[in-house]
């Protein structure tokens, strides 16, 4: 069994993560795992998705056939109504359905990065972020912008290239949990302007807010600074993977007509379209209103970030770590010289507590003495009893 | 409202087709379309696929979670036992699931090309490959391989650059209905060794043969002369599109293993894996055998072949065309000199009769004089009458 296929350059730079290799062994009940940062399927809704489903197969000719590359119309209506109230005024035009949010990813990079481009990001980033960038040959630089410490923003080191894109996570990032405040994001924004880059807004946890105000979003900001939405340079990924349910990979783009114009021959070239009978069934799961279930969501993880700050107020009161206001993650910083990659395999062995180390989320490799603890699997008992395990070996 | 964004240099060749416009206005019911080369869907399984997605969703925290990237393991497995019974011995890890043949189509050119490599394919090939492929900005090749005439391979004018794949649809091919015969399958894989190159199976029609024995895959010829999948340089790409429903955006690839961990790489970076819920309803549609369905869809198109042939020879005996013994699609040339792209502009306007001008599915936008009829969509009579009213404009 041999691998010498003559494979395009970009292979070199995908490789299959040791962690996720390791981490894939972690589905043992006995595990208590703060490493998945996936939604809580209690809050899926279950009866709701039948509903939807059989009233997408009432018009089988149409739920199962092929449909445009620009998204089922009826639901880029109701999100376009939605981001409207969310301080952007868009028209369906303005929105591209996607599998998710990260084949907005691959899309915005395929879009805008040749080899050797330049993409601004924080360190750490979602790493589903690095990988479908990573695809198209980038560099990076770190972008450096203080999360609610209204820090100018300012990047450091600039690799070289043009500065194509900068990719920031707004509200309660993967993986730091932390949010952008209202200086920072007018910050990246002039910074996007005087580079001439096109800001990605991966808005995949900014409905899950627990407490305190919602700033702007940053398209919403610089929609208001341009004058519309046609005239923006920001796009906005979003996603039902977190409010809704992951598994029907529905998500939307949300941009200027001519960018979204071009997105969809790129959707047409790389998948034809999202599942027909999925959109179809997502526009019937929110089209009466999403409060509910974003509601539901909101009190559900809030519940266990409390318990999960808690358990490291008592159990680990030395450990530096964030206090998130929202989404699904908490990020923890070890001493100077602790490797998190070594913690993992000591805990895992010994107390069988999962989590991700933070390497993986920094392109530099940076970032060893890191690790991200996602509280929205666990319930709150197991969630104290894994902090209680893991503070034993650290 | 300005297009003024840092893109890449891909993107210049992605253009929106004026032909796919203009045919966007073809849904008035009175105009018969040959266009469309889509699925009928009275074919479609409406009742069975009530009770799959009712199966699926009994399981609500299954079905609409995230899954692997790799796909639904006994979907896997049941395409690993087809394959197997298609003459490729597979096994799960062989078969990575895909969003249709199209995103498999756009993985492998992600997998293989960088910009100047050189796809070999022919000419006229189908239009949503190119499209693929020139995301990533190759050079196209002529590969002439005489569909059942036995003549061996060759290949013209090579432009540079290594040939990393040569791309087939040995059956049916969209857009002419050819097959290959055995001899220049075995020229094709022959080439593909001395070249170096990487065989690109697209077997979207391979199921629907009405009359005539069915050569083996490209893959089971690999397959047989090298020992073993593992070892094979084919790459097979599979769908349910045009044997079950396409609008679940199901498809496989079915290649060697150190492949398919790459290709799984790239799908975790692209969309992260197909809709859980829809591979487990196409699952559940299959899992009792894809026979009847298959058997159904061979009959239904066998019978509009049938009437279009007959209408050709009845209404436009002096035009060329092909006799396909399969898939959905028959190709006629028209006298040099005559522009098929302004034949549909007056068949349009005219007599209200709609195909796809054939010069899209040249890489060198030759073919000027050619076209595409699909005979899936009309009924027999709309298609005669459909034939009737083209030859009055011809």
């Amino acid at each position: 069994m041999t691998d010498a296929l003559p494979y395009a350059s970009r292979m070199s730079g995908m490789r299959a993560s040791e962690i996720r290799e390791l981490l894939k062994l972690v589905d043992r009940p006995q595990v208590i795992s703060f490493a998945g940062g996936i939604p809580d399927p209690a809050l899926f809704p279950a009866e709701a998705a039948r509903a939807a489903y059989a009233k997408a197969l009432a018009e089988p000719a149409t739920a199962l056939q092929y449909s445009v590359s620009e998204g089922y119309r009826p639901l880029r209506e109701w999100i376009a109504a939605e981001m409207t109230r969310d301080g952007v005024a868009a028209t369906p035009d303005n929105i591209l359905i996607t599998a998710g949010a990260q084949q907005g990813l691959d899309y915005m990079a395929k879009a805008l990065l040749s080899p050797g481009d330049t993409v601004l990001c924080e360190y750490p980033s979602y790493l589903g972020a690095l990988q479908a960038f990573s695809a198209y040959e980038p560099r990076y630089d770190r972008l450096r912008l203080d999360g609610g410490n209204r820090t100018p923003a300012s990047y450091l080191g600039r690799a070289g290239g043009a500065v194509k894109a900068l990719y920031l996570v707004p509200d309660f990032a993967n993986p730091t949990g932390l949010s952008l405040g209202l200086d920072a994001r007018h910050a990246a924004l002039q910074l996007a302007e005087e580079l001439g880059g096109v800001v990605i807004e991966d808005a995949a946890y900014r409905a899950l807010r627990f407490s305190g105000a919602t700033p702007p979003s940053l398209q919403a900001l610089d929609v208001a600074a341009r004058g519309g939405l046609d005239a923006s340079r920001v796009v906005y990924l979003g996603t039902f993977s977190k409010t809704v349910a992951p598994g029907l990979r529905v998500g939307w783009v949300c941009a200027a007509r001519p960018l979204i114009a071009r997105l969809t021959l790129i959707n047409q070239a790389s998948a034809l379209h999202v599942s027909t009978i999925n959109q179809i069934a997502m526009f019937e799961l929110v089209r009466s209103g999403i409060e509910p279930l974003v509601a539901a969501a909101r009190a559900h993880y809030h519940r266990k970030r409390d318990a999960l700050l808690d358990a490291l107020e008592r159990y680990a009161p030395g450990l530096t770590h964030t206090a998130p206001e929202g989404g699904l993650f908490s990020w923890a910083t070890l001493p100077e010289g602790v490797d998190a990659a070594a913690l993992l395999e000591r805990s895992l062995a010994e107390v069988g507590v999962a989590f991700v180390p933070g390497a993986a989320f920094h392109p530099d490799a940076s970032g060893a003495n890191t690790l991200r603890l996602s509280y929205s699997l666990p319930t709150s008992e197991r969630i104290e009893e894994g902090i209680w395990r893991l503070a034993k070996v650290m």
